[in-house]
C-alpha cells in the first residue's frame, strides 16, 4: 500500500496530468490525495462553481481533495506555498507525489512544481506529469491506465466550466496522447512521467489480511477542518 | 518551389514518419522524391511484395521514389551508403531533407541518420522524424497536416504486410499521435521534427506564372535506369 | 503575409537579437512590430536618450514600435506583465514572434522569455533569440540575413548610449556571431534561433494583388495612444 | 514476480553495475538471468579464469549465467548480437532488463547497449546500469541496495583478477558511490539507472500460496546446452 | 595567483559544495573569499549561534568571510542580491567565482545562483558546485582534494549544529561523494563543477619573488566595517 | 609544463579545432603533440601534398607531428585505432588530450572521438573542439587566444589544397568564430572547448630553473622511426 499525493495549481491539473494513474492506484488499494493550490479564481467559470466541479471529479475517482490557499495566476515557489505542501506531505505520509512538470509556459504550474520539489526534498519518489503548456517533457516512467482511461475521461467532464471553454482542455487530445504515450510504453493507453527521483521498491508487499487489502472507500469529502491550508 | 527528398531505412518508414507533410508539399506543389536505403528484406513480408507496397504507397502520395542498395538491418553509415544518398540530394536537387531522428532502437535508422547528415552537410534544411522505435525524441518544428492525414494513412495502408503484421505499424498510434503533435503545435493533426538546421526562408516566393505553378503530376513511377543506386 | 512581433526586455535587445530577421521580414513585405517591456531606467543612458535611439532604431528598421511599463532590472512574469504582452499579440494578430532565450544571466531577460511563452501559449511560432548575456543556447533555426546584416548594425547604431558604453554591445562582435552562425546555417550570414514552437506554413501564399502585395511603409510611428501599455 | 534479465559486455560488468539490484531482486522472489556477451578475453585475466569467476560472482547471488559468443573489445551492435539478447529475453520471458548506459567510454559497452535496445524493443522496462567507463549518466531510478550491498561486494569479490588489476574495478569506489547514490534518492545505498523506458506496476501481485511466493533457489548453473549462445 | 570568490546562500553550502577547493586554493597560494548570503536564519541552530559557527569553519579553512543581507528561505534574486554579489565581486578582484547549481530544489540556491550568473556577467571564471538538494549536475571540472578532505570535513564539523540536526549535512556522504567523484576524474578523492564559463589559463605565472609566493595568512576575520553589505 | 596531445582525423582538423591553443600551449612552453590519424587520401589534394601541408603546418605551430594509419572516410573507433591513440597518449605523456566533439556529421570526427575517449580513458584530461560539421556543442571552457590568432590562420595557411577548394576551411569564418567564442568568454578571441572530463591543477607549478623553464624548441619533424604508427 502507498500514500499518494498528487499536487496541481488549479482545479483539474491533477486529472489532465495523472488521472488515469490516480485511478489505477485506487485500483490497487491505495490511498490517494488530491491538493489543489489555487481556487482557480481566473477562470474560466466562477470559484464556486469550479470548486464544486473539482470536488465532483475527486468523488469520481474516490480521492480526497484538499485546496491550498493560493490566487489563481499568482502562485509563489515561496516559503508560504512550501509550507503548504509541506503540510499536505506530513498528513498524507506521502509515499509517492505527482505534480507539474517544470518547464511549463504556466507561471503557477512552474511555481508549483519548484514549491513541491522544495517541500519534497526528503520524499523517494517524485513524478512529474505534463500538462497542455508544459514545454520540454522527456519522460522515461509510464503507468498503464488502460484500464482506466474511461475514469479519467469521466473525472475530467466533471470540469464541465473548462472543457466547455477552455481550448487546453480537450477530451480528444486526453485520449490521443494517452494513446501515444501508451505507444512508447508498448502497452494501449498510458500517462507519462518524468522522475525527479523514484526509488523503485523490489520488496514483496507485506501480507495483508484481506479485510485490510481491500480498497478503502472514502465516506465523504474532508469539511473544512480538515483540510490543510 | 521547393525540391523535397524525404530518406527512410526502409519501406514504410517514411510514410510513418512524415507522410502527411510530403503530402502537403504535394498540395503546394513541391517535387518530392522518397529515397528507401534497403529493400526491407528481414520482412515482415517478402521483398518483391514490399517493393509493391512502397511503389503504390509513393503513387498514392504521388511522390517519386528512388532505392538504395542497402540490406535490411546491415545498413552501415560508411563510404557506400553516404554516397548514395549524396547522389539522390544531387538528383533531386534537394532543398530540404526528411530523414530518422539519430536516436534510435533500430541500428538501419541510425545508420541512415547519421549517413545523412554527412551527406547533407552543405544543406540549409535537415529534418528528423520520428519512428515508434525512436528513443529521444523533442520536436520543435511542426508541419500542420489536417488536411493530409487521410493521405498519409491511405499511403500507410497500402503498406499491407507490415499494417497486418508488425506492432509497429498501427493507424491508430498513427491518428494519435498526430492529434497529440497537432495539440502540441496548436493545430488539428500536425507532423512533430527535430530540425538539425533549418534555415527558414522569408524571402517572397517568384511570381510564376499560373500554369508553373500547378501541382506538378508525375507521369510514372521512375524506370530502374532513372534510379540512383 | 505574416505579422511579427518582437519582444525585448530593453531598447536595443531586440536589434541585437533579431534585427537582421526583421529587415529581412520587411523586405518580404511583413508588417513587424517591437515591443521593448522596460525603458532601460538602469542605462547607460538617460531615459528620454533611450527612448529617442529605439525609435530611431526602429524608425531605421521601418518597424512599429510599442513601449510596456516594466523597470530596467525590475521585470516579473507575472499577470501585468503577461497582460502587457497579450495586449500587443492581440493588437498585432502575431503570426510568428521573437523574444529572448528562457536561459540568460539577466533578469529581465529571463522574466520576458518566461512571459511571452505564457502569453504566447495559443501561438504557433514562439522563436528564441540570443543575446550576449544568454548561457545555454543550441540554435537550430536560421534565418539568412546576408543582404540586411548593413541594416542591422546601422539600427544597433542608433543606440549610440549603448554602443559607446556597454561592453556588451559591441557591432564586431555583431558581425562575427552573424557569420558564426551563418557557418552553421550553410550560409553567408546569419541569425540564429531556438523554437519553442514552429509550424512552418507550407501552403503557397495567396495570390495577393501586386498593390496588396507591396512592402508597407509605415508613415509614422505610433502616438502614445496607439501604444499599447 | 518479475522475470529479470541483466545484461553486461565483460565478466563483472553487470555485477559493478546493478550487482546489489539483482540481489534485491533475488530478496523479493524474482528470478534473475545474467548474460555476459563477450568472454572477456582482453583480460586482465585469462579466459577460463574469468568464466569461473563470473561463475562463482552468479553462484553468489543466486543467479543463473548465459554467455554470448561476441570477443572482448569487438562486440557489434550487429543482428548477430542483437539475436543472441533477443534469444535471452525469449528464454526468461524477461519483465525487466538491465544494461549498461549507451554513452560509455568503452566501445563494447556502447554496442551491448545499443544492441539491447534493439532487442527489447517489445519491452516495457530496460534500465541503463552506470560503469566507471560512463560518460554522461543523469539517472531518476534508483534501487534501495542497503540491505544488499554486502552481497555486491562479495560478489564483485570473485572476479579477483579484475579487482587486482583493474584500475576501474575499486571496492573502495563501489561502496562510495552506492552512498553518493543512495543521498541522492534518500536512501543510505542505492544503485542508480537512467530508464529508457520503465512502465511502473501498480496492480496488486497475485496473492500467491506461501509455498509458491518463497524466494526460489536454483539448484546449479546451467549446464551449456541450456545456455542460449 | 588567482583571487577567489565563493558563494552561499547559507552557512556551511560553501564548505560542502568546494570547501577542499578552497583549501587547495589557500595551499597554492590564492586569497579566498566566501560570501554567505543569508544568516541561516531558518536554522536549525540559532543564528549567532550559526554565524560563530561559519566564523570558525572560515578561520580552519583560512578564508576571508562576508555576509550578505538577505533572509533564510526568501533570497530573491533581484537587483539587492546581485548589488551584494557585484560588491563583493569588486572588492575581492575575483578572478574566479564558485557559486550554487542553478537546478536545485531549495529556492534560495537557485536565487543565489541566478544572482551570481547575472553579478558576474563579466567574469571569466564562473563555476557551480553541487548541494544536496541539487537536482540536474552533469560537472565536466574537478578539483583534486585528495590532500584536502581533511581539511574539508574539519570545516563542515564546525557547523555542529547542522551536521547534528540536518539530514543533508552527513559527513559519511560527503567523503562518499568525493570518492565518486575522484573516480570519475581520475583521482583519489574529488570535488566536480559545472562550469558556466571557464577560461583556462595557460600562461606561465609570473615569477614572483619568495616573500610574495607564500601562502598568505589572513590575521583574523574582517570586523563589520571591512565586510561588504 | 603540460604535456599536450591534440587528435585530429584529417590534415588541418587540429589547426581548425584548437590551433590557437596549441599555439599558447607552446608559448606557455608546453610540448605540444599533434595525432593526424588519417592521410586525407579522400582529398581535395593528393596524399603528398597534404602531408606537406601538414608538416609545414605542424612547423609553424613548433609542434611535433604523427601520423595514424586509417583510411580517410574509413575510420573505425576500433581496437586497431584506439592502440594507435594509446601508443600517441603514452609516448608523449599527454597530461591534456585535444580531440573532435563526438557529435559530428563526419563519420570520421566521430570515429576518433570515440576511439579518444577509450584510449584516454585514465586521462584526467580530455577537451572536445569543434569543427565545421560539428552539430551540438555546448562549450563552457575556453582558451584566450588573442595573441595567437595570427599564427593559428597562418598554421591553416599552410593547407593550401583545403583553404582552396573545401568550402568547410574558410579563414573569415575562423577568425569571426573566434571573436564569437572571445564574447562568451569575456575575452577578445577564444577557441571554446567541450570537457569529457578537466581536472583543474590548482597547484602551484614547480619553481624551474630558468634554462628549463624556457619555452623548448623543436629541433625537426620526428622521422619515421620516431613515429607512433
Amino acid at each position: 500500500m502507498r500514500n499518494v499525493l498528487a499536487i496541481g495549481a488549479h482545479p483539474d491539473d491533477i486529472e489532465l496530468g495523472c488521472g488515469g494513474t490516480l485511478a489505477a492506484h485506487r485500483a490497487a488499494g491505495d490511498p490517494v490525495t488530491m491538493l489543489v493550490v489555487t481556487g482557480g479564481q481566473n477562470g474560466p467559470g466562477e470559484v464556486a462553481e469550479r470548486r464544486a466541479e473539482a470536488e465532483a471529479a475527486a468523488r469520481s475517482l474516490d480521492c480526497l481533495l484538499l485546496w491550498g490557499r493560493s490566487r489563481d495566476c499568482a502562485v509563489a515557489a515561496d516559503a508560504d506555498t512550501i509550507a503548504v505542501i509541506e503540510g499536505a506531505i506530513r498528513a498524507t505520509e506521502a509515499d509517492v507525489i505527482y505534480v507539474h512538470a517544470p518547464d511549463d509556459s504556466h507561471q503557477d504550474h512552474r511555481a508549483v512544481a519548484a514549491a513541491t520539489l522544495s517541500a519534497a526534498r526528503h520524499n523517494r519518489r517524485v513524478l512529474h506529469y505534463r500538462s497542455p503548456s508544459t514545454i520540454k517533457f522527456e519522460p522515461s516512467l509510464y503507468v498503464d491506465i488502460s484500464a482506466h482511461l474511461d475514469r479519467k475521461l469521466a473525472a475530467l467532464a466533471c470540469h464541465r466550466s473548462q472543457v466547455e471553454s477552455s481550448a487546453m482542455v480537450d477530451p480528444e487530445v486526453v485520449a490521443a496522447s494517452a494513446r501515444h504515450f501508451g505507444a512508447q510504453a508498448r502497452v494501449r493507453f498510458a500517462e507519462a512521467f518524468v522522475p525527479s527521483r523514484f526509488v523503485w521498491d523490489l520488496a514483496p508487499p507485506p501480507q495483508l489480511g484481506l479485510a485490510l487489502a481491500e480498497v478503502p472507500t472514502y465516506q465523504a469529502l474532508p469539511t473544512d477542518e480538515q483540510r490543510v491550508a
